[in-house]
């Protein structure tokens, strides 16, 4: 089966997949002996990416898998082939696809043209399901729990990838979400109702975040790009930024995530304290991305 | 023992090549028995390629060996050094190589230079032979055989890297070929000379296919950059294209072979017809490459 | 633990990697049994790179391992993460990470920023100790001892990155070690001196080599981009050469070696003479790489 959205998931799904990665991640490595061994993953990533793809290859030779990376650069796609001939040709070479496109239903596309399990590594601004479950992997393993966890998701949530698919994944497990981006950055609205109304959940909307109440502070950057006036985005940015400083109103045991890389919406001095759990996050990658193998192979 | 060119094989080879390949594809994968298990292969494509390198690799991983991919993007070729210290180099490195190079004769130039074997995955338009072998495995599997197999061979006649290896092996084979070309695109009249003397074959040449007395049309597109006049282009590129309509006079079960990757000499509603076989074509790759690398690293 | 410079290593941590490279070069692969079969490389190379980064890929394979390549032009790097984030988030995907960078000391930042073993594959012009342990080998297997071998490093001893890292270990070892070089490209005086007086021996400097009475003669070329004027580069370049000829003036027995890649400091025709090793010195990457990956793995 493939994992193209995160709404191609029951409840019971994310938490059989969350469940296996804790034991994974605990040294019951049985991927081999479920099938995965000597099954191939092809990578083909159409934009660049330091943790998805390395981590989904880590995560496949730990399984006992081997990897191909299609390099969009130096493939036929230079001599005008489609995408679409690129999938079905790369399907008969791998048993499993993980791809990243910056079109949004592209990961749809190749899962409907693929014969094999295709993984949706990010699709433009749509979503990136394996990044969701590594989110909620990390939260529940500093916090126990998702259900009634305060959750706060600051920056830019209209073009962030991870941010779609996480607001569904939280919503699904009762966390309480509130939601802090600059005007013209906001999460679509037509997008956080629906989610709202099939969980029958109420997401709060704030200019500043809270922290003297959030469990689970989650960052993303703020591309200055976005905005037409410099100053503006100079201005911005800065009032999205986390420091040292601002952590002293903190809840006791509030954390920080950042689905990476970060630039400078984080002190680097913040890196060392111990709300800092967004290298421990990345680091969930690879366990995380070997259940999910497992999963789609399986099924 | 090395595969530059087709010619390097007997006809005895080639059947027991496509016999193994056949034996793979129905799952009797003993490669790692016959001392393949933990040998590896290198990959050193200085053209861009999607099907070969990755089913080249596909077919190390199944026969449980591991590759290395030489980038000349990220290789010390930027330093200056030779093609000749570079093969020398790696030939240290991996138990067999698999090059693509735009000059004609330099994978028969690295097969003298290296004391490991070499495989060629393309050097200009000179010759691909594991094509070859890809595009005979798939007729015989869909036709059942290749005597007297009626094979049109239509489109760049001239430049296409597959059709030289191709005519070649079909000829031994005993197909019976016709070659349908633009003028100026037609295979070099010296080389089909040589190969019908060699064969005792007599080959065909039409401007126009016969599709009612065709068993197989393999086609390869025709770059417009070929030509200096644009208009004449056109023409050309559009009377050597193959739509729905054009199989209506076709022979009963014809089937469409491409070596990928086509670009529009192929109706996309093609694609879903019987006789496209060239996506077949294509996943034949890894089981042919396969038992191609078992022959050359047990001879 | 790390190896980011030839001064990490004891005598007796070096001849043990000699001792076990040269079981491995003899088919003793018991690189799986003590551990790492399964266990994960990932080079990080920030420079082009043929040799180094392939034989450790190489080294790694025949280990049982696998490996993971970050392509720093694929990476979040281009998204403007910072080189201690991206070392940090790769620590979580792999085992052991084998790094070049441009910059010096950035062997040595990443492995004080990561909690896996970092080997250094090149900082800049500083260390590249993996190579060192190569030319240690080569040396050894083909004059039989080290202590007492007349070495002469001959070329650009200021830029050429293995240059240090040799120097240290040839004196460790007791080699006599004779230094030619043109003016503006000689070895560093304050770091020669530091190994001079750490060692208790003397480096001899001459401005032409003297072939009569050298065991090894290490050659590295001289980039004509170093001299401001090119006829005083030409004229330069040309006297650090060698030939055929020159050789008739060697010491019986003696060899060269070059870090690889040559450019024209050794003529074409001397590649086929016994005295030429340095393909046999590039072969001997992978068995030392494999000996280094079981040393900093099991450590």
């Amino acid at each position: 089966m493939d994992l193209v959205s995160i709404r191609d998931l029951e409840k019971k799904d994310i938490e059989s997949i969350l469940d296996r990665a804790e034991k994974i991640s605990k040294g019951d490595n049985k991927s081999e002996k479920v099938g995965l061994k000597g099954k191939i993953l092809a990578t083909l990533f159409f934009e660049p990416s330091t943790r998805t793809k390395l981590s989904f290859q880590s995560a496949a030779l730990r399984a006992g898998m081997g990897y191909l990376d299609f390099d969009p650069e130096m493939s036929s796609l230079k001599k005008g082939e489609t995408f679409t001939d690129t999938i079905k040709v790369i399907s008969g070479y791998a048993d499993v696809l993980a791809i990243r496109h910056p079109k949004e239903g592209s990961a749809r596309l190749a899962a409907d043209i693929s014969d094999k399990p295709v993984i949706n590594c990010g699709d433009g601004a749509n979503q990136h399901p394996t990044q969701t479950l590594i989110d909620l992997f990390v939260m529940k393993k500093n916090k126990g729990r998702l259900a009634n966890l305060n959750v706060t998701l600051m920056g830019d949530l209209k073009h962030a990838r991870t941010m779609r698919s996480l607001l569904y994944g939280l919503a699904m497990f009762g966390a309480k979400v509130t939601l802090v981006a600059p005007s013209s950055l906001e999460m679509d609205k037509d997008y956080a109702q629906e989610v709202e109304a099939k969980f029958k959940v109420k997401f709060e909307e704030q200019k500043e975040p809270n922290l003297a109440k959030t469990d689970v502070l989650y960052m993303c950057r703020i591309q200055q790009e976005r905005f037409a006036d410099p100053y503006e985005a100079t201005k911005t940015v800065g009032k999205y930024k986390i420091g040292k400083e601002d952590l002293k109103k903190a809840k006791e045991g509030m954390i920080i995530l950042n689905p990476l890389p970060k630039l400078n919406e984080i002190d680097k001095e913040v890196d060392e304290l111990e709300e800092a759990k967004y290298f421990e996050q990345a680091h969930c990658g690879p366990v995380v991305r070997q259940a999910v193998l497992e999963y789609v192979l399986r099924a």
